[in-house]
């Protein structure tokens, strides 16, 4: 299946140029899921046209509110949209009391329960699995507990020659067989080879999203060979010298990390407030790894 | 002094067609006023170039998220942007307890105190007062409860003559007492009336703000003969059997209570998400009341 994203904040804690602070939207073909949601993510999801009737899952990266102050209007707007499914807002625990008194007095009549599924960012593991796609967390390097996510979708079916099982009539239990990697054998005791009748199935596809972090290698072995990460660069390189004492990242830091990973693809976001344009930032990435794309407000990517 | 307003949101409840939710700033010509706070409402403060520096009493209406849901955002931004000044939140004392929990848990290290400044919206009665102004409740009809805000300049000074009073060579006490009303006499004997030396001081300003609402007279009383009102105006005629169940306000009921209240100047928004234009709304309006305006996010007036 294809993985779409939906860019609909770049702008980091302080809104500048028109740029909303964090929040993502990735679509798989049945459902969508929500990654961080900054103030304003209500208003950026009806501007860009973003279908929110399948999206349940919800994963904070941590709690600075330009990652979660607008989970209480996207939840109070979807309730007067008169959405339906629960929503399971998957976070650090701490978020659930402050959440829930929000809910508990503004939002007493919703069509829809929110669950809160608590986890530990700086721990690597899975926190949602369905039948076609699991995430995982990813941990970062932030002045609180935070983690980035690895969205990858579960190995698919090999692919059958309808043409040749027609052909040879083969059987359900047989179908199985083939399935497993065995060769097929005719009723005249003929041996067909396995690889007359299967293909591959399609390599599952991957997104990493990390935001925010200092410079850590030690996620390398998480993303490795992803398609797409989005990896945070908040600064340039003249003002590399704050990522230490902001613990965010450089556009070229997140270059490093997508060469050192050996992703496809690289996008980079969550730029600083000082920054009008952002060609330099750019440069700085593809100097290091050239396929890279600056992420801009509304960007939809596909892949 | 003259009053300055910039609408930061024209839409109601669900954002729509660009418009966000309910938040103005009124500036006077020492301190700005920040009346409701949408949702978003941090990214219009920077978009409109609206200066917060001394923007230090905040109003809520009601506590509905479509005003009060930035608030939390506005207090983190105005933190990090190293605003001085305590910050006093005027509004239902319901806000305390929802918006301190969150801040306890976000905003730590704030470099300014929040203030919680409860009122009983359904009183009319004044809630600020300071040399210049004074701002009062108006007890408004909606599904909580709810009061639209009056801005009133002081009555200021008396316009002296100062050439005629350095021609007279007046003194310090019988300035005190032409202010007083009294006519000047000269050291000869000859009485000069009072009227050449004073003229009448320029009229107080005022601002009516009131959203949401349904119809109700009881507010003219209160608002009569301000020079502009902010009225509600959710619907549109074709849509006027909404107003009943929701609470809200036609655009001919808004220029309605303009009429009765004789005010000098309406303008219409907290428009329904339903409209893509809204002509139609400014000439149900101005069929009652000719001195309508459409607000529009980002409109700036000056009166």
């Amino acid at each position: 299946m294809n993985f779409n994203l939906t860019i609909l904040g770049t702008g980091s804690a302080i809104p500048s140029f028109g740029r909303f602070s964090s929040a993502q939207v990735l679509h798989t073909h049945e459902k969508s899921f929500l990654i961080d949601c900054a103030d304003g993510t209500q208003f950026q999801l009806r501007k860009y046209n973003v279908k929110t009737n399948r999206m349940n899952h919800w994963f904070i990266s941590h709690l600075h509110g330009d990652h979660c102050f607008g989970l209480i209007s996207v939840i109070s707007t979807l309730g007067m949209l008169h959405h339906t499914g629960d929503i399971f807002v998957h976070a650090h625990p701490d978020l659930h009391p402050v959440l829930q008194a929000q809910l508990n007095y503004f939002c007493k009549d919703l069509p829809f329960q929110v669950h809160f599924e608590g986890f530990n960012p700086l721990k690597n593991t899975v926190i949602y699995e369905d039948r076609s796609l699991s995430v995982s967390t990813i941990p970062l390097v932030h002045s609180m507990p935070t983690c980035g996510f690895l969205f990858k979708e579960k190995e698919g079916q090999p692919h059958l020659n309808r043409e040749l099982l027609d052909f040879y009539k083969v059987g359900i239990e047989d179908i199985k067989h083939l399935k497993e990697g065995a060769d097929f054998t005719t009723e005249d005791g003929i041996v067909v080879p396995n690889s007359r009748f299967v293909t591959p199935p399609t390599p599952p596809k991957s997104y990493a999203y990390c935001s925010d972090t200092a410079y850590t290698e030690r996620i390398v072995p998480i993303i490795e060979g992803v398609d797409v990460l989005f990896h945070e660069s908040t600064f340039g390189e003249s003002e590399a010298f704050r990522t230490k004492e902001t613990l965010h990242s450089t556009a070229k830091q997140a270059a490093t990390i997508a060469q050192l990973a050996q992703v496809k693809q690289l996008i980079i976001g969550h730029y600083s407030a000082r920054y009008a344009t952002l060609d330099h930032l750019l440069q700085e990435a593809q100097s290091v790894f050239p396929n890279t794309l600056l992420s801009y407000d509304g960007m939809k990517h596909e892949w």
